[in-house]
């Protein structure tokens, strides 16, 4: 819809800790980015951040294995806690695959890799950190915090990077989303040649957290991006709308 | 790796026939969009222009579907000519759906609807649309030709819409590509906190088509989109090597 669009990664977010908050952050760092929020941008977070404010750490030290994830994890020399973990953090197993790696639908109806469960980037080496509870809430309350602290409401999305089937490397997809239409529906829609589309509905959400990682990197890491000049539908139900509901699954 | 990275969709590229010069054109709506190609740029074209101009386009009307094509169509009430075509564009059939749809993996090792058979969008409501013989090739041959012409070797990238697994809504992603290291490989290069990364390959081609088609949109199409800041490293090996070898799959 749009002929130019900026993502810029804002700088001096350092690190996070349990009961930050973040959109307090957020605007600190636009401000030090020499960036003034609107109403027309998007606001990428990632998930790390997201799970370090709310407090979705857990000691390792603090989790009791059960038999099973001992077992998968001696025979696979994982550590069982983390197993354990994951397990915890599974609605349901898609697939546990030689090597160790469990891929399971998370209770968001998230499918991915370890539900999650991250020990990487948390400081100190024995933390875990899990997915937010409800990243649609997450990403609303980041929403409302910057329309008070800011004064402006942009779209918010909660990111994080996702496997997939077929294709090879790891892309960001939107777990959370505040404020914009997460499917842009243009079913109905004329085309370029003045046909109404068919089967198109796009997720943009997806696209954006994409767009997003980017600029903000996994080395150099910031783990905020504003995306300007993307004209967004608005939108009050969230990224939940992008799962799919297993029964209507047609490509696994 | 970059703070600050542009999508720019380049006007005045108008409609695409057999044998049109895609550099060329390229480099034409560059200048018209007053933007100068550098070789720090990602140029990124989408696949139905290059079907257009390789000629990848069949007139339904000469295609004589087998009978296995006449049934399913007519079980689903879809086009048999149009069945057809799917049928010879795949290299094996993934899943054969209720409604008729048909996912494939094509000769390039892509997963997809319908093997990228498309009726929409091409001039004439009776020409179907295939996927390129080997989008690399035809990234490169872009390249070369934006080389010969602008004097400027951007990275290349291909893109076309997939749906995806467990997710609703489709995304683009980079079925060819040229001059990118398409998989980003991070894996023990120190993560935000110093430390090694174990799993972190990234698709960053797949990510740059996602970000363009934010840019080129689909109801006021621009076809080509250009990605101005992002540090991406050279390579001389395509987008084939996002696609996954099926016997190292963990995710379907």
């Amino acid at each position: 819809m749009t002929s130019r669009i900026e993502l810029i990664a804002l700088d001096g977010i350092g690190e996070v800790v349990e009961s930050d908050d973040l959109a307090a952050l957020i605007a600190d760092a636009a401000t030090t980015s020499s960036i003034r929020l609107t109403d027309a941008d998007v606001v990428v977070v990632t998930q790390k951040i997201v799970s370090k404010a709310e407090g979705r750490l857990v000691e390792l030290a603090s989790v009791e294995p059960s038999d099973f994830a001992r077992d998968w994890a001696s025979r696979w020399d994982r550590d069982p806690r983390q197993v354990e973990l994951v397990l915890r953090e599974s609605a349901s197993i898609v697939r546990m695959a030689t090597g160790g790696l469990i891929i399971s639908r998370t209770r968001h109806g998230l499918v991915c890799a370890n539900a999650g469960v991250d020990v990487s980037n948390v400081g100190g080496g024995e933390i875990a950190s899990l997915l937010p509870e409800d990243p649609d809430a997450s990403a609303r309350a980041i929403r409302e915090g910057l329309r008070g602290r800011a004064g402006t409401a942009p779209a918010v999305i909660i990111s994080d990077s996702f496997g997939r089937s077929w294709r090879n490397g790891i892309v960001n997809v939107a777990i959370g989303s505040a404020g914009i239409e997460a499917l842009l529906d243009l079913r109905g829609e004329p085309d370029a040649s003045g046909r109404p589309m068919r089967a198109t509905i796009i997720a943009v959400a997806d696209q954006l957290a994409s767009a997003a990682d980017l600029a903000g990197g996994k080395v150099e890491q910031r783990p905020v991006v504003v995306v300007r000049g993307y004209s967004w539908r608005p939108s009050e139900v969230g990224a939940s709308v992008v799962v799919m509901e297993p029964e209507r699954d047609l490509f696994p």
